[in-house]
């Protein structure tokens, strides 16, 4: 048995898996001897990756269409998993769909985000943290966003969660260290996934044919290898030096004063 | 018509106003010329407050009757709301019902928290800050608390939705400020209210018939005089002199010393 399952347990459970970060954890969590339990929308390309990590690397891989979006889907997670020892849980879902002022559009989007980034995961870390605890060993890491360490124009539900989860996952750290669990709230910046490029191109910035990285932005590698490296360190890592420096220096300033220079950043952005 | 009415518009609407903050806050909207319609669970203090108000005033006092941790909530303000001018919205409701780890009960109050704390806030703003923006004034206020600074232990799910407050108002406050219209996050430290003082009973912290103010604890008067004074310096108003200190503090550190930080004093509190 591999030193990583044994020091988590036997199984991650991995949403937003389809793509991006999610996708890249799970072959990084089956690398290292983990079965995986996979979630998100979209059944081919869930089905796809399983057959690909099963055929590279044995590990045994099930997956569950899921909308974590929906009420349901945290019945059908606990369904899929009973019986399993989950020693790790990745929340990987939760990229912004929108990049617009809360009034431009019908409030239901915003909702569908609470409901995906902070209801579905308070459930799913409640109903996995109790086995966890108890075993004395596993671990969880809930994705986060600089856009959740001040308010921020044109993603006021998105910062709003993504402070949500972040501020989760501190806590969480808090109450489990001292039961063996190992608790990362992963502050992320820019990152060149498929879901931010589909953003850009939808607001006119990519050409979807452009293969180039996206200047300036993380890779998902980056963004894996650097959880796994720091999962002991939790409650809080910020992904890359750029962005490490970059919140350094935001809070040096007053909450007002972040806020404001946010504000000035995305004014400036949308006049582009 | 007083220059504050005159200022944000006829009716404020006063979410959690049967006791606290928020009754003295009806109070002082009252004193300055604004009609109130007045939200809590209490139908008896919701009464004996309005008829006090309009008794003392002459401003026209409606209420109703709603749990804002239930989704029904919502459309009943918007009914009783619809044709009014509400130039206010006060979301004072949110206090911590509980302060164990999350582990140590059932998920349903975290998420009835949820509800409360984010979902209700977000849905009411979206309303009512639309027809604001086109009169170009309002004025909207999301009590916060220091516990949304940070992750901290024992209040997992609270710390989580006031961390979501705080971030919602900040960007509202972006969105909104250059269409007129007043946002403010009001950050609170310990403040002597029922709901506190309630909070500290049940934990064998106080005796229930103790009259003594709580030491160390801001006023309800206080809070509110601070927060209409500042109500036009937002994003963000931490709330009296220890708190805005402890705060500045805590900045100074990364965030992974100050969840560690709190996590001490929370073990200290726990063992006294």
């Amino acid at each position: 048995m591999s030193e990583f399952r044994h020091r988590y347990g036997r199984w991650a459970v991995i949403a937003g898996a389809s793509e991006g970060i999610g996708a890249r954890y799970a072959r990084a969590m089956a690398e290292r001897g983990l079965d995986l339990v996979l979630l998100a929308r979209r059944r081919d390309a869930l089905e796809r990756l399983a057959a690909e990590i099963r055929a590279e690397t044995g590990v045994e891989v099930r997956v569950l269409v899921a909308d974590l979006a929906e009420p349901e889907a945290v019945p059908d997670i606990v369904a899929v998993t009973a019986g399993l020892e989950v020693g790790m849980l990745l929340y990987c879902a939760g990229a912004d769909p929108e990049y617009a002022p809360l009034l431009a559009g019908p409030v239901e989007p915003t909702l569908a985000l609470v409901q995906r980034n902070c209801v579905t995961p308070l459930r799913l870390c409640h109903h996995f943290a109790g086995a966890m605890a108890e075993r004395g060993r596993g671990g969880i890491v809930v994705l986060t966003s600089v856009a959740g360490l001040y308010g921020a124009p044109n993603m006021v539900a998105y910062s709003a969660t993504k402070a949500f989860d972040l501020v989760l996952a501190e806590a969480l750290w808090a109450e489990l260290r001292p039961r063996g669990v190992d608790v990362l709230a992963l502050v992320l910046g820019t990152t060149d996934t498929p879901a931010l490029r589909r953003a850009l191109v939808r607001r006119g910035a990519l050409d979807p044919s452009d293969p180039a990285p996206l200047p300036g932005a993380a890779t998902a590698d980056e963004v894996v290898a650097e959880a796994i490296e720091n999962l002991p360190n939790g409650p809080t890592w910020f992904v890359g030096d750029g962005l490490r420096e970059f919140a350094r220096r935001l809070g040096l300033r007053t909450r007002g004063k972040a806020v404001a220079t946010l504000a000035r950043h995305s004014d400036a952005a949308g006049t582009r």
